[in-house]
Parts: C-alpha cells; structure tokens; sequence
C-alpha cells in the first residue's frame, strides 16, 4: 500500500470476490427487499436469546459469502469481525466454530467499512482470502443501548431504527469481482454531541472529515462518484453532512449521495423516524444491494463511508459527549 | 507477509522502537515496580469515573510509548487500540483527541497481542509507522463486569484481578529496538466453561492451541525460546495450559514459561487469588518490564501469547460459555 495523506493506495487492488447481506423482517418489508440473500420473518433465529439470533445471522451471512466466493472456510486467512453488542459478543457466538483465524474489531456502525479496509490491506500485504463482516439486531441493541422492549416510550424524529441484518465479504488479492482501489482509516471526531437520540449529528462531522480528506488526498470531486454512500446517518445526519460539506469545503454532494440508513427503510411507511441504523444497517445493505448494482454494471465507482458512534450506554449516562469515526473504501467494477 | 499454517512471517521484521506500561498503585507495589514506566497513586487520574480514568491511563501510556520512540503523533499512521469496556470506551477517550486513523479491536485480554500482530502486518504491508495499545482498570471492570465496588462477596480461588494499568508499543518497519519475527492470529476455542471466575480455565485451551500450532509451524522447541509468556492465565490457568500441553502434545513448557498475570502481583502478599488480569496486564507487563528485560540482554527470544476470554456479563447470565481466543508474537533483540 502507498499511504497518500489519510488515503491509502493499492497498486494491486484486492477484490470482494464474494459478499451476502441477510435481514429481519421488518428490513425485509422495505425497498431492498428483492436484493437481500435472505430475510427471516423470525428474528429469533430459532435461538434462545435476541443476542444469540444476532450471531446466528452474522455466521449465516458468513456463510453465504463464503459460498458466493465459491471457497471453503479452510482457504481464508483471517476473519474480520465486530458488532455493537457488550465485549463484541455477537461476533464471537459467531464465528466461534468456524475454526478461522479471528481478529476482533470494534467500530460501531462504521464496522463494515472498517472490515473491509482492513482486510483489504491485510491482502495487499501478503494474505491470501479474508472475511469481513458485521452484524446488529434491533432487539439486542434497543435493550442494551435504550429501554426494555416492552417499553413504549415515544422517539424523538432524530432516532434511528437498529438495523436487524448482517453482512460479510470475501476478499482476496485477485479474481472476478469488485475491487477496493482504495481506503482510508478515520480519526475520532467529538463536537460534542452527547444526545444519544441524535447519532447523526454526531456521526455527521466524521463523515465530513473523512469523505472531505478522501477527495482532497484522490484529486477528485463528488460528479467522479456513482454514488456517494454513507453507513446510517440517516435524515438528520445526512442533512447535517450536506450543509457542513457546502459550509466547510464549498462541496455539494446531494446529488451523488445516499445512505444506507435512507435506503433500508420506507421512512415514511415504516415508523423508523430518522431511518436505520446499527453495523447491520451498512453491513447488509452494501453486501447485497450494493455490490448486486455495482455486478449489474448500474453503479460503476461508490465511494463508501460508514460512520461509527462510539457511545456505550454508561459514557453516555455518565454524560459524555458521542465520539464519532467514519472509515472510507472505494468499490469499483 | 508469508503464510505457513497458522503463523505469519516477516522476511523484514517490523521493530518495535518505543513503548510504555503504567499501572496503578495495587500493581505499583507489587514485583515489577521498579520497570513500570509510570505508577499512579491515585487511580482516579483526577477525572469524574473510573472509565476516565482508564483512558486518560491509556493515553498516558500512548504519549510515553510515542515519546520513548521519539516520534510525534503525526508520524503515526495508524493506531490499533481496544479494551474491555462496553463499546470499547477506554479507547475511544483516550485517543480522540489525538488526530490518528484508529482503529478499534476487540480481543479481551489478547488485545496487546493482537494490536501488535496486526500492527506488525499493516507495517509489513506498507504502513510507516503504528502504535498498539490496551488498558484496563480494576474499578471500571469490577462494576461492569461483576459487582458494585462497595460489594463485599467472596472471590473464589480461581478467580483474578484486574489490572489498573495500560501499555502501548509504536512499531515501525525499521530503527533500533526489539523485533517482530513473526506473529499468529489465533482461532476461537470453546470447550464449555460457564465459570465466569475462572477465566483461566477459559483460556488455557485456547493458549494451547496458538503456542502449539506456534511451534509447529516453526519447527521449534520451548527450548529455542527464553521465555514463552502468556498474558493473564494466572495460577489456575497456566497450571491447566502445563497439563493440556503434555497430555495433548507431550511438549513440557513449565521450564520456560511465565504468566504476566503471575509477575505482575505477589500473589500471596496482594489478596489477588489466582493472580492478574485484563488488557492492561500484558499490556502493562509487555510495554515495559519484558521490553526492558529485551533491551538489557536479559531476555532475547520471547514468545508472547496473550489470551482473551470473550465473554460480556449479558452472554454468561445467558448461560453461554466463555470462548477463548489468543494471539501469538515472536519478540526478538
């Protein structure tokens, strides 16, 4: 890799060989619903618990990235794995017995693009195949984060809805696919937001800081992009990332972007307020639909930047303001 | 990077230039005082929590390793942080402020080891410069993981201390200091223990595994190593990883072998059962008394495997069991 400012380079660029993005199924009665590899009408996954369900998903979308790669468990190197759930526990239950060697990731909502950055420069640096992925449940995360289920308080119009869906990629350093040309690894950025109803504005300086030092560092504009995605920020975030892009870089993006928080959900229909979010929100959505477009040859060059909001429940009571990170991967067929 | 079985090697070893282990004041008055690079008598740092103070630990410890490597922040390209608090907190505020690319792991306890595994690849794969590091601290782990501090219940002989203390190493592809020969990623073992206080025996088998495969792959001996260290086993575990490497494999370590969670306490004299644990343990232990012990000749050859019990209080109410996982680096002057 050549290290360009915040951006890094692949003169090799490794490839998504293989990718599966699977949901619940309140996301599977949204606008995506034909691209999902799969979409459980029981969330329980047949489990015991919301937050073994969630692994069940993530090792399920595993499993079909793996498959869809056409390889075997036993020809990759490393997995990439986090979640939101307490100590990363959806992950671990995961990939547990999958007898692959397993590095542990923490970036909230911004995990997919952190997995998929990551191995990506693991495979430019010598491996042959990893996995990345991630996952959340809207049940497992409402009970860890918010309230009890049963719980009926009202949401403000900023909340988000946590995605329940998984998604994973294979990448390796060469085959059919769509390449990563390029990532680049955020810094942690705190404006202080601490309502913890309210992610996108704290996610939204990051994807500005990102995105922003990722065009700068590739001499290139928005009109370069098919697409300019973002993980969940949803309607207030991407409000609040269009304004700073035009107030602090003079950068319009509203044509060229969306984002997966927007497009997982019927924000109207559905009753999700602000839209999606949650690793799961990223995580599924860019490992079917998006990658199915860019297959189809209907996007050609997405720019993807999830953000992550690095709150737990205690910084957050403890009255903390909510860090927020964004990672960016650039996709091309 | 060249793959062989499990084990990852450098033909050009990445070399760990500066580093740094602080502690608090438990673990300033036990053995290896005289090595910690800072021993803070007040385990609040001055912040307003104990999860704080964690981090203003880390990024005391981070600064120092930046410092004894005579670099400033900006030279760092990356830096691979994680810890035990939900969310990973004690890293997300111990680095925001410093304007790196971060990049959050999750490992347990292995994370020292799996910051400088993965550290050393991204160095390998083209990275100038990166900083790993972890933190843990006795009071935010007690009340997260087991019980309000003013709860007087009895611990069981099994059970251990969590570490106040934090370390952090900055890694670069050339200059003076301690090597990175070659380094493994470990896979998630899962033998059934419940016993969430005794993490040794959660462990122990996962250590087994990464040490032996270690071995295997390069045709080495216990003998061929100065020291074969693990990163928080204690008494418990370290006596079942002895018998787990004989019955299973025939391999004798116990001439050769120590836990840091064993040096870092007189385990007697400090009321701490079955002896330390946490991030910061190893990562305290490592970033400084070992890495000193390197740099004076005492010690050339060290084998560094440090384990992690990925558990969360959610999953062992649950009644899941406690996978372990550990990762493996080879240390050379």
């Amino acid at each position: 890799m050549n290290i360009n400012g915040r951006t890094i380079f692949f003169d090799n660029p490794p490839v998504i060989t293989g990718s599966a993005g699977v949901c619940g199924k309140k996301e599977g009665e949204g606008p995506l619903a034909e691209d999902f590899d799969a979409i459980f009408e029981d969330t329980t996954m047949g489990q015991q618990s919301y937050e073994l369900a969630e692994s069940a998903m993530l090792h399920d979308a595993i499993i079909r990235a793996i498959s869809n790669a056409q390889i075997s468990p036993t020809d990759v190197n490393f997995i990439l794995s986090g979640d939101l759930l307490d100590q990363c526990m959806g992950s671990a239950f995961a990939i547990k017995d999958l007898e692959i060697p397993s590095i542990g990731l923490f970036g909230a909502c911004s995990t997919m693009a952190l997995s998929l950055s990551l191995g990506a420069m693991l495979v430019d640096g010598g491996a042959d195949c990893v996995v990345a992925g991630t996952s959340s449940h809207f049940c497992s995360s409402e009970r860890q984060f918010r309230f009890p289920l049963e719980y009926g308080g009202q949401r403000p119009p900023t909340a988000q809805w946590t995605v329940t869906g998984a998604g994973s990629a294979v990448i390796k350093s060469s085959g059919d696919g769509i390449k990563i040309k390029s990532v680049s690894i955020g810094t942690i950025c705190d404006l202080g937001i601490t309502d913890a109803n309210n992610m996108g504005a704290a996610m939204a300086p990051a994807a500005e800081k990102t995105i922003y030092e990722f065009l700068r560092d590739t001499k290139t504009r928005p009109a370069d992009y098919d697409l300019i995605l973002t993980g969940d920020l949803g309607f207030t975030g991407s409000q609040l990332l269009y304004e700073l892009m035009e107030n602090e870089h003079g950068i319009d993006i509203r044509n060229k972007h969306n984002d997966c928080g927007l497009m997982i959900y019927n924000l109207k229909e559905q009753d999700v307020n602000s839209g999606g979010s949650g690793c799961g929100c990223s995580g599924s959505v860019l490992c079917s639909h998006i990658i199915k477009r860019m297959k189809k040859g209907n996007l050609k060059k997405v720019l993807f930047a999830a953000t992550g909001a690095l709150m737990s429940p205690t910084s957050s009571k403890q009255g903390n303001p909510i860090p927020g990170i964004a990672h960016a991967v650039l996709l091309e067929v």
